[in-house]
């Protein structure tokens, strides 16, 4: 198991698609030529195109053995540059990563000026946003709800049943930090929560109307799903593992 | 006087080069476009391809007025994205920003490890460095001396002494910053200066050997220019006036 980041802007998600720059393909690539052989790979979590990953792990049967410590300098050397190898570490046959995360945090950025040096990573709104109302209405969210208000109208899962563990927000140097962890989340889910929160910094409606759009379980009740490049999956933490990869 | 910030990495440059991309020739065109007609301006530094700065002051000839505000909305109206304008204000005719500099400051960064979210602004240096041996050896640099040893060995320039006011080292989450604030700065001088601090912090000779260095007035003495990613123009501080910009 490899645990990579990757700066997003530069790739068309991380799933495998065909004549596109994904995360996916552009490493498999690399595996490809170290193993000399066709491979395939397991990643812990999808992200979608311009949505960047401090973390990401990714399970693949290797053909023969090579030392780990060798494993991360191949697949760095000649990698895109966009993309680079942490660490590796051997997991059991059949491991799959994602079936054994217990816990997963994003964290969205907002901006309240265009910065050309994070241009790539912030979604910019060039208001003062309430963070305390924002707060609020975050906090009918904690918990385990059916998030079908906060889900792509067209995903089809068996449950949109999810738990929040917390949603934290934090404002410095004019940005402000929207940190999202729970156990799983649905299509756009954090995307969508967090282009709502916006909403409610923008002190629009009272954040007691979470509540409703909560409770609705129609997409339509709550707000625009906020641009993709401010999204960044940031911590996942494994079963039985209370490390942080 | 406008006061604009970049991403280096887009770019050759700062000063205008037939067929190449520069910061100046995308600046321009916008201006040309505003005021209809063929701009000229002059700008308080000029920065390396792929250096980035956090300021830059550019001067032009406006043949007509428009607000301030407006001035900063249309040249960010289209403007390539890796360049942003923070503000404009009048100046008296025939002021010279590069004239006017008091005191300019760049920052040097180095990091332990390859991060492909900061990549294009730092060099990296997998190796722990001595912070202490860097500041001894910075120490000989502060005042006003013969920069001859840390200029590009084929500048044409009157004289090569300069002031520096200035050079703080420090070290957080792996990244090392070199802040270098003096009255000027030759051709090349931080990026020798900073390649040369770095040879300090790998422990390969005594501290006390910059002065030699500096004594010696020849280039070849110093050690090899970092590379030119690694540097940002971070503060302006203009004559008469000690708001920083």
């Amino acid at each position: 198991m490899i645990d990579i980041c990757y700066d997003g802007s530069q790739f068309e998600g991380f799933a495998p698609q065909p004549h596109k720059r994904t995360v996916y393909d552009t490493l498999i690539a690399k595996l490809n030529q170290i193993y000399k052989c066709k491979m395939t790979a397991y990643g812990s979590s999808r992200t979608d195109s311009k949505v960047s990953a401090k973390t990401q792990l990714i399970v693949y049967d290797a053909p023969f053995e090579i030392n780990t410590d060798n494993i991360v300098r191949a697949i760095n050397s000649g990698l895109n540059e966009a993309i680079y190898c942490k660490s590796a570490v051997y997991v059991k046959e059949g491991y799959m990563p994602r079936h054994e995360v217990a816990s997963k945090t994003y964290i969205y950025t907002i901006s309240k000026h265009y910065d050309p040096f994070t241009r790539n990573f912030e979604h910019v709104v060039p208001h003062e946003l309430n963070i305390n109302a924002m707060e609020e209405a975050a906090n009918y969210l904690i918990g385990k709800h059916d998030f079908s208000s906060f889900c792509s109208a067209n995903t089809d899962v068996n449950s949109k049943v999810r738990t929040i563990h917390s949603i934290n927000i934090n404002y410095e140097y004019g940005k402000t930090k929207i940190e999202v962890s729970g156990d799983g989340f649905l299509y756009n889910m954090v995307r969508i929560i967090s282009g709502t929160l916006i909403v409610f910094g923008l002190e629009k409606y009272d954040p007691s109307l979470m509540e409703d759009i909560l409770k609705s379980k129609d997409r339509s009740k709550a707000f625009a799903t906020a641009p993709a490049k401010g999204l960044c999956l940031e911590k996942i933490v494994l079963k039985g593992n209370d490390e942080e990869k």
